[in-house]
């Protein structure tokens, strides 16, 4: 991202703040900070004013800070809500927003010991980063793309006799040698009954045939997560595992036709439920279809039953219907997914076709 | 862990809650919650009280919970402050404790909404956690010998032409391999004069012959980090390297040395400065000698300069001197180490003399 781009969200974010009466806005979350400043380091605080962000941070990080930001940073030995408070305090800034779920009750406590009116101002930055920029989307496209690759080299290991956590390990592992952070998100290798658990976290169970092998995966390439799920089937799958496979891929299907630039994002998550209600299983999707990503793995929108944010062109969710099962197990499609105005850009590139191993 | 270690270690936190007047505890951060219950998802919240320990979660952990945990498992819908603040009213507890630090402003205002009284009881558990059980120590162990034996599988890596990321990459990756879930904290990483930063994160960079390079990482396994630096030199280093080198691992050593029950954390980090203001490197020690770890990779005592903490027999900590100056880079070695009644015994096994490559 240019400083331009950073200077653009300041901008965005100073109207949402004009819009509630705030003369300023606390930021604390590392994405939040990283998405107005481009600061990638563990410790700070963003003070965004009408006329300039000071950017409170540890001697650690004082360099790094000054060549990464257009901010005032100022260096703090002690406690950086204490640092900021004063500063709050010296320049006369009163009503200052913050997010009560982003910030601990003490130091809450801490900034209120000075003179700082805080106003609870909950997902203001959030708001803002729902549509992503061309660049966003690209360094998002990316990331999907790694997380494929990865994917596809992994499929020769995904074979009877390699435990669910080697497989993940090698998916992984795969992804940092393909240029990304790590992946976004603990991956999930999922095998047999397992995989009527949704959010099963990888076992030392082994792989073993005519098993249903659920793969839940995602990269973090310069700082933007991608998600993507697939379930492959080792050996020859029974006429039922094959008749659920359809409906949830017709589902996915039918969510990603759903979508476009002023559709609601609960009408998308009825597109995929109702498919999979008329397949007779309505009742074992369990979850909602789909969440924003970005800089974050789970963002604004939710796409789940009644949710009524229309959605808008630059929005990047995901759409992953499921089904799970007791006894049989679980599938689950999944793709990265970015909202244009007529319709969608699918941008996870792996076939849904059923993969037989 | 079993059960009965699980109910001894309630039953220390019931101790320390009758010292402090309270009625009973609220237990929201995941290490606690880990600590006091064994239960390991990712969302739930404790309520430990004299007669018992109710655990909050939502229906996907409602099995493991009731299969994990000797606790009364309620399952919660919506909010589990909500959830546990109704229940606290109907239950008529009164004064509760809860950690400020832990609790977000948001979560804080709605437990108030009922009836509970919130006090203030910051750090009770952490207390608690600082010293180990010989099991908690065992698994300590077995981290810290998987991340020596990554290290050790990665030597014949750590030449001219890999990058900084490949090379972590590799170390996560023989981490896992390995059985652990996978590193205690993001690796380091670092060549040439990128050492002389002591938070580096990898990068791009390819190492080069003639540089320093410095790897800090660790293990994560069955929930307990170890954490480990080695520093090594690519080719023949000058004098003054193996000087600095030199005068890091007698700071170490001195640190170690120092270590013994009765002993103040403040005395340890004092014993590793001393060395190194000995050798006029006093000022290119920037960071604190160590800390503790185990269920999480920073934990109480720090060992700093003036820590008043007196070390006890089966705390886990960290001795970590390095220097780190401009021009020429930095040098770091560290070990895991448990406090004896005596001494000390050193977790990480590997050798510290100066390896050149």
């Amino acid at each position: 991202m240019t400083e331009r781009e950073y200077a653009r969200r300041r901008a965005a974010a100073r109207e949402a703040l004009t819009a509630r009466r705030l003369d300023g806005l606390l930021v604390s979350s590392p994405a939040n900070l990283r998405y107005l400043s481009g600061f990638t380091g563990s410790n700070a605080l963003l003070v965004l004013l009408a006329d300039r962000a000071v950017l409170f941070t540890d001697r650690r990080y004082t360099l790094q800070a000054s060549g990464q930001t257009g901010c005032t940073v100022r260096t703090a030995s002690g406690s950086l809500f204490d640092a900021a408070s004063k500063w709050l305090r010296t320049n006369r800034i009163n009503r200052l927003g913050y997010d009560p779920g982003q910030l601990s009750h003490a130091s809450c406590l801490r900034m209120r010991s000075g003179a700082a009116r805080l106003v609870p101002a909950a997902g203001v930055v959030e708001e803002l980063r729902m549509v992503k920029s061309p660049g966003e989307i690209e360094l998002i496209r990316r990331s999907a793309g790694i997380a494929a690759r990865a994917f596809a080299g992994c499929l020769r290991l995904i074979r009877p006799g390699i435990t669910e956590v080697e497989l993940a390990a090698e998916l992984d592992y795969r992804v940092r040698r393909l240029g990304a952070e790590g992946a976004a998100f603990d991956t999930i290798v999922a095998s047999g009954r397992r995989t009527a658990f949704p959010h099963a976290s990888p076992s030392a169970k082994v792989l073993a045939s005519n098993e249903i092998v659920l793969i839940d995966m995602g990269a973090l390439r310069a700082g933007y997560c991608s998600d993507m799920t697939r379930t492959v089937f080792l050996g020859a799958p029974a006429a039922r595992f094959r008749r659920h496979y359809r409906a949830v891929l017709e589902a996915q299907l039918a969510a990603a036709d759903a979508v476009k630039e002023g559709v609601s994002a609960g009408a998308v998550d009825r597109a995929a439920r109702k498919v999979l209600q008329a397949s007779g299983l309505g009742p074992a999707f369990v979850h909602a279809t789909g969440h924003g990503l970005g800089l974050e793995i789970h963002e604004k929108p939710r796409l789940a039953r009644g949710e009524k944010t229309l959605l808008r062109a630059g929005m990047v969710i995901t759409i992953e219907p499921g089904v799970y099962l007791q006894k049989f197990g679980g599938i689950r499609i999944e793709d990265t997914v970015a909202v244009t105005r007529n319709g969608c850009e699918i941008l996870t590139p792996t076939s849904k076709e059923l993969l037989t191993i």
